[in-house]
């Protein structure tokens, strides 16, 4: 006697149907975007406010063992976007959704990851804690602050990087890439630039910082050389461009000819505009995990950059929904 | 008022002590008018926000093996105010609080308390969820909008009244009360105005409300006489005051002589106070559950009143702390 | 490259499969006349007591991946009903069903819905937490004590209604019902009497009462008016029919006409047949909920009705299994 | 005897005051005696049935911060025991009870401690797994059917033997003990057969059983030898006393000469007495873990003897209240 | 209307899709003769150990949606092996498998089931809820120590014996096995002894052991008949055969003719095979839950059979998966 | 050194009293030395396998309402530590223990905190759960593979550093300190070099490496100067030493005068010691974590310096106790 060795992929499909993708307020661009690579429409929900400021979700078709993607990224303001994200989860779960998936491509609190000084909270697993708690059953990311944040949920995590992204973005800018420098404005981010440098073949510095307190830190030296060399500057994400300023500015007194930055997050907030549009780098990549508005786009001088990541995210989903494997997509 | 020694204070008091009351943002001034009232100088607590809209809390005193009282009302912006409250609980864990108790003046999501159309979250469960996943160990709050949100929570919770504040208010500025009709403005603040008649020993009527959609209600009929009578609105929270200026031309319409309004939460938000100005009431009183800023008390052409409920808090937070009961203090 | 838009209904059945439906002891005609109507013989199972009054219940047939419903109301005896009941979602989960949804016609505890004396459970709470423990995926009930119970639960709920079948058994009944008057019983009741009332386009009042003690009630006034009209008593159950007596007596004292009274339990405890045997009305509804007896029906002088709600369980479970929408079959 | 004033009870003693013991409606004589024997009042609840018979439980004292001991008996009506207990442990758990211990004398469902049947529950397991749910914090109870249902608790339990009781009132019976012969009724009740055994220093004998159904037990030997010798049967429990009478008449028919009985558990119901009172026999002896009514010891033909386990629960209750050790007590 | 009547086993077959069987370290033939039966290739999988001793183990196929069970016995050494379990069933749920099973053919801490002494864990409840909180979704295991572990776990555990294996080895080396005793070396095995007795037609006696501390026990009588008899001895496991060696001595002291040994688990370390080596008996067999090497078989001076129960499990896994009745299978 | 009068500590110490040490067996001397800086005995426990190889732990005094502390490294063999470690918690637990602080100098499976391969476990986070699942309270630790770690866990964690007795090593070895180079073996140890670098006020150099296979990581560069240069290289743990021979021989290939190691963790094994003894450093220097034994020592040639964390230890954990600061004890 023997038992099917595998089923076909009809009824793998059949499993959790329909395949539902639904946005909330942050992002919807890139959730439509998704969906059209997906080639299926933007499931309809309804967010409003009521006169108390109390958020009200209101999914507008039958999510019944629906195979639900519930898309948000974690951007100002982050936390109404929390909030509508864990009131979409609950009522598609109490409206009998089969599975639920966050797709939160980007998840800022992933920066509150460490204590860094007492009586503080790990807020990047407490905000695990409560999706969970809400009824996330997985959750599909990109570009964590750190991986180590993966290992804050319990649920299954399909963490996607934005390397492959960024790396063939700087190929195609500067053709002899390989004689550059990737650059790693901290010790955090050494790891992500080691791995860019190994695609791009090309060299890796990195400027050892010290931090004075909570809000000041101080850059002590720049590891590596970057003397007449153009150079690459990567991290997972911008928000005033304060520190992109002070990178930019020591990369070029120790040397750099040509400078180039690619984030995976563009937050963009505050002066990050005015301050990119003044920077003497030649352009500032970054995916549109977090909507960058046309007025920023308009508003940075010609140096603003957007790298779209939806196919990846749609390739994801796909994928999960299917039973396919992720891994061996993005590699 | 200090905190009393009764009995065997002292024993019951090390239990968990230090007693320690911190406040979020949303509330301070009655945060620390209950410490004010409890003899205790208020807790240390630093909130910030990082660059990207994310909210940081920290601790600047220990808090090991303390019984902590963390004050927080869910006024706007609500979401902020939550996830800084589940910030503020869940960093008062990580750093061995012994005890910590959320003291929410005003629980807005308790309007959420029920399915009125299908695909929603009954997010008065899920906030409650939420909370306690982030660590709370006990509630203190008043005047949830309906008494069986208290059952949305595990953890035990002590649910103040104001009813009480309110009808000696009632009695206060008008001597004849007991002449008048408590009117409810729809069949959700019935069992509450039945309250309130009981104690004012005065008459009762009520406004058939028809719900068209989610946003659009229509008044049928008022039951009840409220005809050449001093007539008393009260109801669980003010916003816009929509629902109010309705009630009153209501009132009017069917005789009322003179109205006094009074609600536990008073929220106003958008144009309430301009419609309270020129409201053809006497007097508009609400608790200070929600911080109501001089400039509205001011815009609001002498009619608002704000009742003081700082002792009440104080009082339960000192048995809480001390093991009395709470359930003797407020009846 | 697409996704499909939607499996076809055979497919979804097949993911839980079989549907099964058994019954606990205490209203098994209901749990058959819903397997009649959907088609399906009652599943089989056995429940018995061993000689020191412990339960055992034992499946007779493989339950293995099947999606199970289990019929059960909160009646007399009813701490033997909700034991046995968990008996039997135990053993289904450690029989490998694929889903448990316990189907609750009458779910008594929804009356200890909140804290009216202090030292006392909120058991409507305590009870769903026992369930989902025992393992409930899911649960299926009729007119909650009020609609907040409903989050009392965490798992996905389906909350039916019998407001339908009692106003369209009211408009049999009196075909000139928009000149009636609905009557609550009591501030608790308003919202179900005046949902009745927009359905029979009639008027609408209440009885205020006031609560002297845990056990002790009495009215102070009827808001509204009944005089020379036929009244509409409604209410979510009747127990002993004392309350019933005495809203029937305040009715006629103030002039009512015709008493037609309906209500979702007909629990009808103690004196209650003989009560109603001997009331000024005429006739008493309630749905099949609670098992009425042959000698009560007998008993009650004709004045006993008994409303199928059979077929509206039957279409939830079945758009359960199927996965259809609930809500959109019973507005 | 009162309540020890050891070493630092003073501090002991105030971490969880004061010590708090409630009583079920199951056996209050033994709740009484536990607590004479503890030298302080029974606490003062009020158990009542609503007319559609829920129960309400009402504590007429205040609990914040106490260590509470609820003791109730599984006996008939089981259901209502249980779900009386778990309604007094989740009040006092929302009643702010520092720890709740559920004391539970017979704890009737461990006999449901395996599947011997295909699709049951395990109930003694679920039974323990609904107790925590309701909040109870630690367990107290005496000889568990089979000893590894201990393991079914996550709490603590601590789990006291009447061994040495029963074991006493045969020596005081029988001064030759040990020239008798302990029998076990089956294969389940031959470890405490073997251990009373140690304790006269007496021979041992066992039944073997063959199940022919769930109902059905046929004996097919008797292990060992009781010819000419006074026999003592000891067990877990007697019921209806069915399987003792024909464990009586396998011994007699074996030349048994004098026949003791004595269980921990005298649940005595249907024909129990009635068999007891014909049976030949010297005495049937049990603890008054469940209540023996006074009827009951008069038709019992003078062969009831009820041994009373109150200071063995009360020297129990006094150490787990002041941190001593339990185990060193009763060995 | 009517629903399907049951679902063509196709369809069944395909919910959780693919069935993959994996294996830990301690028993891959096991695991392979498994797979053998049910006509599968064993899942590729690779466990090592990190320079520092921590266990990494990778599958090297996908599982998600996947039907997985992982098959691994608890011996030398254990703790490598649950670890290694644990690491296996974690991974497999984070890399999306749709359902895990635990196959624990050998459950070596179900020993630990009980307080035999104050102040030592229940190792045996402890190991199953660690499982579960590792991720196993279900439990399939052979021959527990005592029948109440099962309760242990709140997972669906199928709890597969080996009394008819052992039954018919024992009728096929003896064929006038009716004559024979079944002989229980301690009172623990009693029960099972009882069953085989009743399988074999044939007389049952069990050995009276006294326990003086943790780890020394000592003999008290042979209860029963053994005089010129062919006996079978019967336990769950063999580790030292310290006390197979004792109970066999007994036995013969007390005249038995022939003895024949069989066990589910034959863990045999130590002087184990030496010991049976030169042991007065005709056979020892065990079942292969645990691997038996061939130097172990070698070294037992032809005394050691080894009977496979590789069906056994293949058919219950068969059965789990396209939900058939285990229960109807093996009895 | 004894433990503290401090200000309210007789109150404060009699919450959770008394102060209870117990060893595992990995690190008893360890254990030991941190009892004599506390000044108390080192609590009475016996650990023992059975014959099956099942681990059986033995608490030899009572622990009730203690403040127990469990001191288990995770040292080779490292899954026996982890279940005795586990086996202790829970036996602590169920014995009545006030409180449960796992103390873990050496969390070896910190270094398996993400995804570096698809279809493997998040181990860190794994061993976590499973130690929160068997009852630990809370967590001592120091110097986890990455700080992020910490957020693996939900209970509180002290997590201590060994950077300050590493930092005071080096400069009381090397004078001018601050003209040497810290060296960082890869990207992972930066954030520590840079750490220690401003404690020595010296400069910083990274070894970037490649990682070609799941064992095989290839170097790529030196970032940083240290020709001529005293190099100080530090890490979190050292076990077969391969990494360190390597980082070695490319400082000193890049001109590195005099090589200094230190790392908090000295795991040692395999051809470490070995390899140590012929390696061109002055010296290895590790904390006392991990016991390293005497022969060790003495084959590492005179290379090999433990550095005594007992202190640490010690007054983390009385601080613990008496509810005093443990993040003010160690910056």
């Amino acid at each position: 006697m023997t038992v099917p060795h595998s089923a076909p992929a009809e009824l793998l499909q059949s499993r959790r149907s329909p395949l539902l993708v639904f946005s909330g307020q942050s992002n919807r661009p890139l959730a439509q975007a998704i969906c059209d690579n997906l080639g299926i429409p933007l499931g309809k929900s309804k967010t409003e406010k009521f006169t108390n400021d109390n958020i009200i979700v209101h999914y507008e078709e039958s999510l019944r063992e629906g195979d639900v993607f519930i898309v948000q990224s974690f951007s100002t303001p982050v936390s109404d976007a929390i909030m509508e994200l864990m009131l979409m989860i609950d009522a598609a779960k109490s409206a009998s959704a089969g599975r639920v998936t966050a797709v939160i491509p980007y998840y800022s609190y992933a920066r509150s990851d460490k204590k860094d000084s007492p009586r503080i909270s790990i807020a990047g697993r407490l905000v695990a804690d409560l999706l969970q708690e809400a009824g996330a059953d997985r959750i599909l990311t990109m570009t964590l602050h750190a991986p180590q944040v993966h290992g804050f949920f319990k649920v299954p995590v399909d963490h996607l990087s934005a390397d492959v992204v960024l790396s063939q973005h700087f190929k195609k800018c500067v053709p002899n890439a390989h004689e550059g420098v990737v650059l790693a404005p901290d010790a955090g981010s050494i790891k992500r630039a080691s791995q860019i440098a190994r695609r791009l073949d090309s060299g890796l510095a990195m400027i050892d910082k010290e931090r004075l307190s909570d809000t000041e830190v101080r850059p002590r030296a720049l590891i590596g050389d970057v003397d007449g060399k153009t150079v690459f500057i990567v991290d997972d994400e911008i928000s005033t461009a304060g520190s992109l300023v002070e990178t930019v500015s020591i990369a070029r007194s120790m040397g750099a000819r040509e400078v180039y930055v690619a984030v995976t997050h563009g937050v963009y907030t505050g002066p990050a505009i005015e301050r990119i549009a003044a920077l003497d780098v030649t352009q500032v990549a970054s995916a549109n995990t977090v909507l960058v508005s046309d007025e920023k786009v308009a508003g940075a001088n010609g140096k603003l950059a957007v790298l779209d990541v939806a196919p990846l995210f749609a390739s994801a989903i796909r994928n999960i929904h299917t039973g396919g494997s992720v891994s061996t997509l993005f590699t």
